[in-house]
């Protein structure tokens, strides 16, 4: 599964500078659904022990990962929402964080109804990069008083530190393809 | 199936009032995974001599049902983006439609590299309201030179008209359950 997504990468990904990687045609623009599929699976086989109830993710292109991978452990996905909804309470768990390809903040949003301090968060999402997205969504998992219990990503820019920021949260992270260099338009893949 | 979807809208939707029917339980905040398997599975099954070859969505919350409808149709899904993400090119289609929930006007964008005059295109979406987010991306498809062959969703509100506007397309609309009227606090399901 993993020289699968590997592969693709090294197939239709572009490095368009900046640390910036396109893969719009499968994950965030266009998704596999196929590809995603076995995504879901693999995370969820990884973080099978985990005992996880629910999976949490951020809005936008987190979802498709996150629901498959809820699906492969039979459990609901939240969404944290960055714009709030109408149909969202008054009284949210609310966390910033500065987004890298945007160049501004951006905040995260979840109901209390959905999670709770008796819930074991299995955070899943597209990029690992450097990692303020997945750290808001640590933080509102702590808000709400709810245990993390591992943290899974399908593409890890190593190169941009996030995963030295998550380790002191002390669960397991687990990315399905580690890339460690993109400078001078390259895409050096890790082990 | 549809039952199912009923009976959950029965046991845990809100009517907020002003049409607005809060489902963030199980549809677009927190996300009932099995559930939306089985979404798919009989959109899927709907529109499976449509010989649709990609699912077109908007973000966020047709993300959901449109990537399980995709994966039982086997066919990639592409959702519409609403802000510009920094890997899409400066040339894209773009639609704009008034939003009710939102009070105000969304942009709805696809790659020219995803949306092609060869693709058949089936659009899904969580609602059916107004109508006005699935006739940008009937435009959108228009945009492209793409062929529509149906419309599915999860949720009709047929007092808001949005069938009426839509079926000028000429294309078989499919909605799950259909809510024929929600004033005074009622939720009343059609046929």
């Amino acid at each position: 599964m993993v020289e699968r997504l590997k592969e693709r990468i090294k197939q239709e990904g572009q490095n368009l500078g900046r640390g910036i990687l396109k893969v719009d045609g499968f994950i965030n623009h266009q998704v596999d659904a196929e590809l995603m599929i076995l995504v879901g699976r693999e995370l969820a086989e990884r973080f099978g022990r985990a005992g996880a109830t629910k999976v949490l993710t951020a809005e936008i292109s987190g979802i498709a990962p996150a629901l498959t991978t809820a699906m492969a452990l039979s459990i609901p996905v939240v969404y944290a929402r960055k714009t709030k909804p109408i149909t969202m309470p008054d009284q949210v768990y609310r966390q910033t964080a500065p987004s890298h390809t945007k160049g501004r903040h951006v905040e995260l949003m979840a109901s209390p109804e959905f999670l709770r301090p008796s819930d074991r968060i299995l955070i899943v999402d597209d990029f690992l990069a450097t990692g303020q997205t997945i750290a808001a969504l640590v933080r509102l998992v702590e808000e709400a008083g709810a245990k993390l219990v591992g943290i899974g990503t399908l593409i890890e820019k190593r190169f941009e530190g996030g995963r030295a920021l998550l380790e002191k949260s002390g669960v397991p992270i687990e990315s399905l393809v580690v890339i460690t260099d993109m400078s001078d338009g390259r895409i050096v893949f890790g082990e």
